[in-house]
């Protein structure tokens, strides 16, 4: 059985779209370095009075206590190793019981990878790796069956509405949506909006159910929303770990449908937003093709 | 400027399109189910057994220097705090300089997110949403743009072995690089493997590097190369942050080189991946309906 391969692959690239990858690479890169340059000064000097007031701490401890900040170190080395397997000085929840394996694996799908949990036996580490392999690439697909699906609705609902204000109903419209929407097609930057609204939307309703029960402030609801549904996932801030949230099933899985909900959209967000910089990438290079007579 | 949007979006979904969607909904339901059963079973016991380990520990350090479980406590709370600012027991390199801001700047537009570093201060975190939203846009693009780049030559590449076995070189294989490939496509399986072959290449050379020079068993280099290339990222080890490692830089880039091209790489393979468990997921949904007469 030798199926022939889906995507469109031609074998003569325009130049134009070469030149476009190109260009987003430099662009990237300098994005990078002003990125590093900018939080670099921002992020340093906490880095450093958090040192400095670690340092501090450690040491009034030691002469507290009378004991030797070596042996203090060798207890710390000890939690760095008991902190990998998941337990932490605040009492949290059980990690592996079958709810928070749940949410692990959630978590290596969706890529999010908090890293609260990760597996420590060898067998569980051997295992992840073909287990994400074929994960991840399910959720691709998930992801890309779903951001056709919002296109697809987000274009008939933006159609309606362009529909109903120009008062152009009936037969053109219903010859329009027969064939298959390919006359008429909604501006990339309307769908972008409603998207980043609804995003907006779900980070905000989640940031307030987060902001209830996990007794973080807003503002680090907010954040941490940003962190899970990019996917990036630091880890700093972890929803649903308390040991009081072991008892609260209903949380729990609201955590996961909104975790679901905000990654999804956006994903399709980032989808859309590429697009636009795909245009400003193609307008940037007629510019440049201009100025320099190509 | 109202640009059209450059996606393809049909009002018509073909059926067969949505039901492959729900199908997949459910398939990854089960599978994430499955896969919490399976590591639930496998990382619980060590779970219980680090705990155990770490209250003796706690006990017998609290015995021994004669101080009260509460004030220890206390000091664990402290280290957690500091832990947040990327303080470490184990001495460590400074992480907000700028390769260290730089590192950490990757591993958010990629949506790695190690967590080693995250920003602390209140305007870190705001301006990382906005950082992030264009930078993770950026990445997608890059990628896709990286993808339709490696199939191009991927195909090309397999058609001239193609052509070379089966002797049908000349005219008929110019007209048909003429006519962009459209006649011949490699197949989806064959793609699929060279891509793995890529992966795992990048992988075992990265694993040889990182085992050399982080002090972690191959198996863990390894494991690490997975957890990073699929941007999981879940943080519990991370290359370049030995104190050591400030002074080299040509460790730093080849560390920053090998993560690009493993993430590319990587992202390419879970594409392919896709692909076919798409054509798997209609074949299934063949398959039922013939069973149920459909
Ligand atoms: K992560
Ligand atoms: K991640």
């Amino acid at each position: 059985m030798k199926k022939k391969f889906l995507c469109c692959c031609p074998s003569l690239i325009p130049s134009r779209e070469t030149a476009c990858f190109y260009l987003l690479c430099v662009l990237i890169a300098l994005y990078m370095l002003a990125g590093a340059a900018i939080f670099s000064s921002l992020e340093r000097p906490a880095e450093v009075k958090a040192h400095q007031l670690w340092e501090r701490r450690l040491r009034d401890f030691s002469h507290e206590h009378n004991i030797n900040c070596k042996d203090l170190k060798s207890l710390l080395f000890h939690y760095e190793e008991a902190r990998t397997a998941g337990i932490r000085a605040e009492r949290g929840r059980a990690l592996w019981d079958f709810p928070g394996a749940f949410y692990f694996v959630g978590t290596v799908v969706s890529t999010i990878g908090f890293g609260v949990t990760a597996p420590i036996t060898g067998t569980g580490k051997v295992l992840l790796v073909f287990y994400g392999l074929l994960g991840c690439s399910a959720t691709i697909l998930f992801f890309n069956l779903f951001l056709e699906r919002v296109i697809t609705l987000l274009s008939l609902m933006i159609f309606w509405c362009h529909r109903r204000r120009t008062g152009n109903s009936g037969l053109l419209g219903r010859a329009i949506e027969d064939n298959g929407n390919e006359e008429w097609k909604p501006s990339v930057y309307q769908v972008t909006l409603i998207l980043f609204v609804a995003v907006l939307l779900v980070a905000c309703g989640a940031a307030s159910l987060y902001s209830a029960m996990e007794g973080w402030t807003y503002a680090e609801s907010l954040y941490f929303c940003f962190v899970a549904f990019s996917t990036v996932g630091f880890g700093d801030f972890v929803s649903g770990q308390r040991e009081n949230h072991e008892d609260t099933w209903a949380y729990q899985v609201a955590n996961c449908l909104l975790m679901l909900l905000g990654v999804c959209c956006t994903y399709s967000l980032f989808n859309t937003i590429s697009v636009i910089i795909k245009q400003g990438l193609n307008w940037m290079l007629r510019t440049l093709a201009w100025m320099f007579g190509g």
